[in-house]
């Protein structure tokens, strides 16, 4: 198969929309942006090994590589319209096309998002897309609006993608599951042995995990209307803390935020102790939920667009002057994260 | 350095336009389309190794990454704006980023491009961009509006980017310079020794026709004047005769060029024999030259074009009924490629 027999494999599943006026096949796609309507852009790239496991299904990373952009425009308040796929492939497989298109579409479906263009080449798998939303002149939510005395907000549960990964590698000096101290010591048993304990334990918290790393939900419903609510927006791809420093640097303000207040799925607590799980819910990446501050007098509209949109949205602190982001433990002391985030190129 | 030192360093070195809402530093970009213009966007990918020599300079990758995607808006008849920076970088290397800034930036001030956000990554070589222009309304210039008795044209020269691959990378099967049957047969000599006749005519070719392949020109100006004159056209990235085959089968056409019109720089016409010549000439890719359909009625309004933008454009043949593209040499014979042009994934 050849690179234009991709090319129109993709182009035969891509829907359209009534904005496109040239879609895949040309030298580029053309498209109406409405008038009154600013025009919102951001890429995200995805490299095998790097940010998703080599084990990932096509289909996880089809839909992740569309599913980090559209957390970006929703942390922008902006209502997504189109894409443009980038895949770089060592080799040609069609199977493996079909099923990353199955989760990349499928997503685009669901937020009514055209892909409209790219390119195929060869090279080791990385996938690059960038994602184009509308947003009113104005009503962009930034990172450099949060005033002292907003509340900050986070959208899901955090942690989770983090904790899979930290699961899918234990040897990367993440925390270990609650039951790692149990088998400390034992001997290695035979393969052919029943799992042990700690290995049901494992296997059950990767499973719903797991999901939560391959799948991230972009909270495109939450974002859209957060722009007439909201002072402030990212999305957490980077870990809590390190996300909302850059809202603080970026308004010249400083957050507090409770550490009893993270949000907590079932199966995080479950699988780790509080210890470690403060951790990963303060520190861990790839879990695109959206953290935003906002005016005391929103709450109520916050808990409203909340049960609107089927999303937990939960409130973990405040903003207040001065600079940097500090986290209190239930005695209200100041708690230190091992680091901060996750960067790229850091030591 | 971590990743957001990086995106630093990006930021402080890239211009801005008035239509730019917001630049690089958050979620995503924010930018301002012209009332009445219609939105132009396409992607190009470069990997280390496929799309550009191993040993290029950082400077001259920067360059590419852009340049290929400004040609694509060149082909549309768009006029560039914006873009956007996806890189992979296997370790960090400030001073190969500068250098690749002093590419990329030089092209995009040459064209008033703004670069308004990317994404930087750890992982192979890898740089994708996304490119955006704007057209007035049915003014974009399509690869399927080509007509029966259209002439077709191309701008520059051909063959160059594909002749400098061939002398960088001799064992690939490419055609060799005219001196290499007088070497055939002659015994290798130490490297101590000078220069052998072939081996100075290679190095001179080499530094003649290297910055075709490195630095490809993107024809902005032409492309933008060609909205109103041309009837199709494409960027001649793979090959005249397989992008020439995009218009045919897109607009429903054949096409016959002529062999001997193709334009040829002085330094190919030097270093290759005249059959060798003709197959970097006509599927050779890399050239990102222009060809387009036209009326005849255009030919005065296409040569003033060329004096006006000091581009050679070029009468090659003429659209006919059928289908596919025939290449005719001198005596009116129809000439076969060893291979029609370069495809990813292909055999």
């Amino acid at each position: 198969m050849a690179e234009f027999d991709l090319i129109d494999r993709i182009r035969s599943r891509a829907a359209t929309r009534g904005d496109v006026v040239l879609g895949i096949g040309d030298d580029a796609a053309i498209v109406q942006v409405p008038a009154g309507r600013q025009l919102v852009v951001c890429t995200d790239t995805l490299n095998a090994g790097v940010h998703f496991p080599l084990d990932t299904a096509a289909a996880d990373i089809g839909w992740k590589a569309l599913a980090v952009n559209l957390s970006d425009l929703a942390a922008m308040a902006a209502e997504p319209a189109w894409c443009i796929l980038s895949l770089s492939m060592p080799a040609d497989d069609p199977a493996w096309l079909d099923g990353f298109l199955d989760g990349f579409l499928g997503l685009a479906a669901q937020h009514a998002v055209a892909l409209i263009g790219g390119d195929t080449t060869r090279g080791p798998l990385s996938i690059s897309v960038t994602a184009h939303g509308l947003v009113e002149p104005g009503g962009a939510l930034c990172r450099d609006g949060a005033q002292v005395g907003d509340d900050l907000w986070v959208t899901g549960t955090l942690g989770d993608a983090a904790a899979a990964l930290a699961l899918l590698l234990p040897g990367a000096g993440l925390p270990a599951l609650k039951r790692d101290e149990d088998e400390r010591g034992r001997a290695s048993h035979p393969a052919s042995d029943p799992p042990s304990p700690l290995e049901s334990a494992r296997a059950e918290a990767i499973e719903l995990l797991r999901p939560r790393l391959d799948r991230p939900t972009p909270r495109v419903a939450v974002g859209r209307r957060l722009g007439g609510l909201a002072h402030a927006g990212i999305d957490i791809s980077d870990g809590l803390l390190a996300d909302l420093a850059h809202i603080c640097r970026a308004s010249g303000v400083a957050a507090e935020i409770e550490l009893d207040a993270l949000p907590c799925s079932p199966a995080l607590a479950r699988a780790f102790e509080l210890r470690q799980r403060r951790v990963l819910q303060a520190t861990g990446g790839d879990d695109y939920e959206l953290c935003f501050s906002a005016p005391v007098r929103a709450r109520e509209s916050i808990d409203a667009l909340a049960v609107q949109t089927a999303t937990a949205i939960t409130r973990i602190g405040r903003v207040i002057a001065g600079e940097g982001v500090r986290a209190r433990d239930a005695g209200g002391g100041q708690w230190h994260p091992p680091r901060p985030g996750y960067t790229h190129f850091a030591e």
